[in-house]
């Protein structure tokens, strides 16, 4: 098959993690006869730096023209102190909302090799396998206004979390799909003891579930959930939640793996392209330092050729790789546990590229 | 000393943590020759079904007559389907709110004899001591507008994140003043790569900050710090953030102890009686069966008798107790390992109070 890729390497790590996953890709392609045409464009610090702002319209329209979007990640020191809409944060918001990827995958799996990197017991995350859903395109992080007041009393500041009941619809649904295909279980995590979004988004869960009587569903409290994570992350199958909850959950849920250098992530539509990108950030302390574990962004070309190109041979077979490489025991610096070997960016996609 | 403490006994197993707190007072004030005077009143679910509302009137003015207030939990199944306004919640946030308890202290300290109770390795969280200062009177648990919508293309709801900027700087300076008295660090968490009031937050903390030179100031991100606190919390000395974000962090780190039923939480405001109530909620599942661990509503009253009465050696005593009756071996069934013995809430008030 021929598949066009917009890859977007950003700032930090991300070129360097974006070689490794095309590297990847090239094999697949070689293995499976497949062609893959990439072209590049510029998200976030990087093209602020070039062309003044995080996401330019040309950006925007070679993602829409691909089959799929790899991306690095986004953001350091140099960019912070710029003013909101300046920052290289609202190229990646911007490219999430522009291409409407409502439904953020961010699969949580225990690599067995792994287990002893994590920080939590060896009992307590030996078969976790969890995917939380993310609604990723309103709530907390789009609503208005958002905005500083100058008042009466003083100044102010306000942000919204605002949603069209059919955005918390269509992401609950998405939960129930995956979930069917999955162990059949779904928590929707709120704070419907405080906040009306969260009553609504109950409410919605309760109504959609009537159309999955064979998925069982569980309300959560968004605080708990943050504890249950912690306590017994093995009682989950499908989570989903409303934007911010789902940012800080995924990044906590990443503790369960030992290395947020180990977590993918997909953001789909169902129709148009995905979006494929690492969980971790831009990491300027090792940026340029061939230091980076490219894992997580390999793991994220398996999620792209799974979900948007329909390709589950090939994706398994990068996802095996990838297991083939941590039994074998190799390791960058983030998951190596003291006297193991660490390899550098390169040296750990040579293993994986040998492996596939 | 003579101290009127109002009692708020709530619902679930509010009333047998409230009947233990009690015990242990009656014995500090004969220990000690204090007369505390208690004055009990209604909130939350119980209110509602005796009078109405989650929050009379009558206990609002109870409680600011007094010297110190005592607070169980609130909430349970029977009342989840209230409207927002009928829920025994709302009478949590109404006399946190009437009170103007701002400040929500909550303390994070790893028992040694409880290390093992956690599904954290030993080594991570030995040592740990950290104070969790949450902004209670504001941000998205208040801000208005927070309805349902029906607009031209369907329904939708909102919430608001909302801060007048003293607000915001009053908790920040309460996290520097607690800081001085312990290891000298805070750290603010806000999400200012995303929300505007974060940013202004950031900004705020860096201002208070130049009138604590001797304080160390570090800024994380709220996806980061869910991130940290598991993978590495002996960073942490005083942690501030938004509501909440507070809300979430504060039960995750509950983990780090090994159980929500060991953390107690201080809810002041400088001026004015303070609010004294363990960090876990009503627990209907275990509710008057005896069950409900009652250290965590017991190390409150620690904390009231050094907050709100200035008696450091009443609440050391206290605090002392408890750790002397974990090391004793003593255990209620949510932080019992395999094979040790039992208490019931009751045995283990009796246990706390001989060692006083
Ligand atoms: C960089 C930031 C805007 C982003 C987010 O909060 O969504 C990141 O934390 C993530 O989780 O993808
Ligand atoms: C019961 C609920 C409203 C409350 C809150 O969210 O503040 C509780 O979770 C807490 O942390 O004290």
């Amino acid at each position: 098959m021929n598949k066009t890729i917009t890859v977007l390497p950003g700032d930090g790590i991300g070129p360097e993690v974006i070689k490794a996953a095309q590297k990847v890709l090239d094999t697949v392609a070689e293995k499976f006869s497949h062609q893959f045409t990439y072209q590049n464009a510029k998200i976030g610090g990087v093209a602020i730096d070039e062309d003044g702002t995080p996401l330019p319209q040309e950006t925007i329209d070679l993602c829409k023209k691909s089959d799929g979007v790899l991306l690095g990640a986004v953001g350091g020191p140099k960019w912070d102190t710029l003013p909101g809409h300046m920052r290289p944060e609202r190229g990646l918001l911007g490219i999430r909302k522009a291409l409407e990827l409502y439904a953020n995958l961010r699969p949580v799996t225990a690599h067995k090799s792994l287990l002893d990197a994590s920080t939590l017991k060896r009992e307590v995350i030996e078969g976790v396998d969890l995917m939380i859903v993310r609604e990723l395109t309103g709530g907390l992080y789009f609503g208005q206004p958002q905005e500083r007041r100058q008042e009466n009393d003083g100044e102010s500041v306000v942000d919204t979390l605002y949603y069209k009941n059919y955005e918390i619809e269509r992401i609950i649904r998405q939960a129930f799909e995956l979930a069917r295909l999955r162990r059949k279980k779904v928590t929707s995590v709120d704070k419907a003891n405080v906040l009306e979004s969260s009553r609504v988004w109950r409410e919605i869960a309760i109504a959609v579930h009537a159309d999955y009587p064979d998925v069982e569903l569980e309300h959560m409290l968004v605080d708990n959930a943050a504890m249950q994570l912690i306590r017994d992350p093995k009682q989950f199958d499908v989570v989903v939640t409303e934007n911010m909850f789902g940012d800080i959950l995924s990044d906590e849920a990443s503790m369960l793996t030992g290395s947020l250098g180990m977590l993918p992530s997909a953001s789909i539509n169902g129709n148009g392209p995905g979006l494929y990108e690492p969980i971790h950030g831009s990491a300027p302390d090792i940026a340029g330092k061939n230091l980076a574990n490219p894992l997580a962004t390999i793991l994220s070309v398996a999620m792209l050729l799974r979900y948007s190109f329909l390709m589950q041979e090939e994706a398994d077979a990068v996802e095996t790789a990838v297991t083939k490489v941590l039994e074998a025991g190799y390791r960058t610096g983030d998951i190596a546990e003291k006297g193991q070997p660490v390899l550098s960016t390169e040296e750990m996609t040579e293993k994986v590229i040998e492996h596939i």
